[in-house]
C-alpha cells in the first residue's frame, strides 16, 4: 500500500512514521509512506499557502490553489483510492474504516492547518472526511498518522503474529480482557488463578466472559448495534 | 502545567511534542513535556519491562514491577492530578476531557504497547483510563501525543490568539462552519457573497446557520444531548 501526506508541517510526521512497527512496515516493503510539504506547491515565492478568511474572524484558511496543484500532480501518477480530509467535523474513524481501508492501494491524505483548508477543495477533491474522535488538534498531521499506523497494522504480514490484530479490542464488538504477566504474586496482588491452571479451555472461557463484563459495563453501545 | 509520560518507544514521540504548536507552548513555558524511557526502571540488566501473558496468547504484556517503580519515583517529586493510562477500551476523550484536563498542575501518562499493561497497575496505579477513538494503534504513544497536543493547546498563551480555541468544532456542541480564503473564484468555483459582503452581523448568522446545518447533517447526536 501506498500513502501520500500532504502537510504544512511535514517535520510532525517524522518520528511517528520512522520507528517501531510503521518503520517496520516500510523497511518489509509493505508500506510506502510520502509525506509532501504543501510548499512546494504555493502560490508565491515567499511560500504562501494560506490567508485570512472571509468574512474575517481568527485563524488562517489554507488557499485552494496550492492544494489543487498538489492533488493533480499526485493523481496524475496513481488512482487514489480516497483521498482523504483530516477534519473534527469528519466521519468519526474506527476499526471497521480501517479494516476497509487496509485493503486499498493508494490513498491520499490532507492535514489541515490553522482553521482549515478552504471549502472547494472539500466539495471538488474530497472523498473522505475523517475524524479521529471528538476534539480539536492544532493540526491533521497526528490525525493523519494515527490512521497511517491503526491502517499500517493491518496490512498481513506487518504484525509479527497475524493472529495479533484479530483479538484487538473492537474486532468482535469486544472489548480485550485483561492481562496478566510475571509475577503472580505483585506486592500481595495476585494474577487470577485460572490463568495459572494450565487449562487453555477455561482460560478461554474467562476470557471470553470478561471481555464480555468489561464491554458491558465500559461501553454496552458496541453491543447495541 | 506538566505533563510526564512513560513509554517503551519514547522516540516515536520526538517530532509531535517538538515542533510547531507544542514545541512552541514548551519554549513559552506554558508546558513542559517530560518523556521517560521505561527500561529506566527494568527488572534486569538486560533491559526487560514485558513478558508472556499467563494464560497463553500472542502478544507481550508490560510488566508490573517497572511501571510500580515508575509511578513511584514520579510520584515521590510531585502530586499528580491524574495517572492517565492510553487504552482502547478507556473512557472516550473528548473535548470536554480536553477542557477539564488543561486546568491540571501535573499530568502522569502511560503508553501501553503490545498486548497492554499487567492489569494490577490498572487497578492499584492508574486513576483514569482514557481512549482517543474506536480503534487499536500499535502503542499509546500517538494516542498520548493526541492528548497531549488537546490539551495543551487550551493553555492560555499557548495559541496566538486566544478567541482561536473559543470558536473550534465541539466547543457549543457545534461542528465549525465552511471557512474560504481567496481567490473568491477559483477555476468557476466561487465563495459565497455574503462572506464579501462586509455585513460581519449577516457573517455571523450566515457562519450560525451553517454550523447548526451541518452539525444537524453530520453529527445531529451533538444536539441531543
Amino acid at each position: 500500500m501506498r500513502i501520500d501526506i500532504i502537510s504544512v508541517v511535514p517535520e510532525l510526521l517524522e518520528s511517528p512514521l520512522g520507528h517501531s512497527i510503521m518503520k517496520r512496515a516500510q523497511t518489509k516493503g509493505l508500506l510506502e509512506v510520502y509525506v509532501h510539504h504543501l510548499r512546494q506547491w504555493a502560490v508565491n515565492e515567499y511560500g504562501q499557502v494560506d490567508d485570512y478568511q472571509y468574512g474575517g474572524g481568527a485563524g488562517m484558511v489554507m488557499m485552494c490553489e496550492p492544494l489543487a496543484k498538489a492533488i493533480d500532480q499526485l493523481s496524475a501518477d496513481r488512482k487514489y483510492d480516497q483521498v482523504i480530509y483530516m477534519t473534527p467535523d469528519g466521519e468519526r474513524f474506527e476499526q471497521k474504516t480501517a479494516n476497509r481501508l487496509s485493503l486499498s492501494e493508494n490513498l491520499l491524505i490532507i492535514c489541515g492547518h490553522y482553521k482549515g483548508i478552504d471549502q472547494r477543495i472539500r466539495d471538488h477533491y474530497v472523498t473522505m472526511e475523517l475524524s479521529i474522535g471528538d476534539y480539536v488538534l492544532s493540526g491533521g498531521e497526528l490525525a493523519a498518522a494515527v490512521i497511517v499506523d491503526a491502517i499500517g497494522r493491518l496490512i498481513p504480514g506487518v504484525l509479527n503474529d497475524e493472529t495479533s490484530a484479530l483479538t484487538d479490542s473492537f474486532q468482535d464488538d469486544l472489548l480485550a480482557p485483561p492481562v496478566y504477566t510475571r509475577p503472580a504474586d505483585f506486592r500481595g496482588w495476585k494474577v487470577p488463578e485460572i490463568l495459572l491452571s494450565g487449562d487453555l479451555k477455561k482460560v478461554e472461557e474467562w476470557r471470553y466472559e470478561q471481555a464480555l463484563q468489561r464491554t458491558r459495563e465500559r461501553r454496552p453501545d458496541l453491543q447495541e448495534e
